[in-house]
């Protein structure tokens, strides 16, 4: 997506080597103009989708845009941890190791509200080694609910997320794929 | 709002004397097209607002809608936690109580996002004693920013977060008004 990567380009920057950071636009403070827009670029080529699923908490506003693009679907976001107001022997639980925290936490939805059979499309904002969508894919299994494939803002390609879940025979779409980084700049891929 | 006290009647329950639990179709799981109305309400009202502001978790998806619904604002949301991605030199931060979970954390927002002037309108998924838009209101006049007011979907008036509000000369709006509870069930305002 040309706006997306345009303002990547102006707005963003690469920290550490392999950090890309933009959370002036994308996840911190949140254009919400620009977030429609990619959210109706991300919603499109898919067939039936029941519910959209995210991990909290910068996934959340773009499964709902991609959720309103559907047609009102339901956003279900899995939650990192444990509140006193879930019961904990009624959910289903996931590792995941955050590759900008570089810790592992475990995810968690309610049983009651992913269902065999339902499909489900995963949002994010990123997509890096695919960790966050492995294990959202690993609820979906343990309720026996059907993914269709995971939709993402910005993708890094280059650390193997797309690759690792399109052997697994998912469909990845993006609305900017970024092949790397050289002394600071984003190259795209294409 | 009707529609979202009969859904709450029909859908919420009250645990442990005190805690509404609305996750079926709040904040766990989201009915996406309740929440376009409910944020269609809540942004009903305002003079001129620059930014939408909310704290993680469950108030982002409501402050997109109320954003979406004022005209695309940008939204920003406060943080609970440090990432190794954010400059801790450059944060706006205070102390906040969770009242459903009893921990103080610290939410934290980048000074380049919150400006001096900026007309704020605070948006969150339940307001109960009022900590976090007391913290979120304590960010904003750290900036200089002007508060608006408090958009909350769901309040709880009889834990005292809107009288202290109201107090301060804060304009506060609620989709679904609590008065208390009795016997486990939900009792309305007016």
């Amino acid at each position: 997506m040309k706006e997306l990567e345009e303002r990547i380009l102006k707005d963003g920057f690469v920290i550490g080597g392999d950090i890309l950071r933009v959370d002036s636009f994308i996840n911190g403070q949140i254009d919400t103009g620009l977030l429609r827009r990619i959210c109706a670029e991300l919603a499109k080529g898919w067939g039936p989708i029941d519910k959209v699923l995210t991990v909290e908490t910068s996934g959340i506003a773009y499964a709902l845009g991609v959720a309103m693009a559907l047609g009102d679907l339901p956003v279900l976001f899995a939650k990192k941890s444990k509140s006193k107001i879930v019961d904990p022997s009624n959910l289903y639980t996931a590792e995941v190791k955050s590759f900008t925290r570089g810790i592992v936490s475990t995810i968690a939805v309610d049983r009651n509200y992913l269902k065999k059979g339902e499909k489900v499309l995963i949002v994010d904002d990123f997509l890096a080694e695919g960790n966050a969508s492995l294990g959202l894919i690993h609820l979906c299994e343990q309720a026996g609910a059907s993914v269709q494939g995971v939709a993402v803002v910005i993708e890094k390609s280059f650390q193997g997320g797309r690759a690792k879940l399109e052997s697994m025979g998912y469909r990845v779409v993006s609305g900017a794929n970024i092949s790397g980084f050289q002394n600071g700049q984003v190259l795209f891929a294409d």
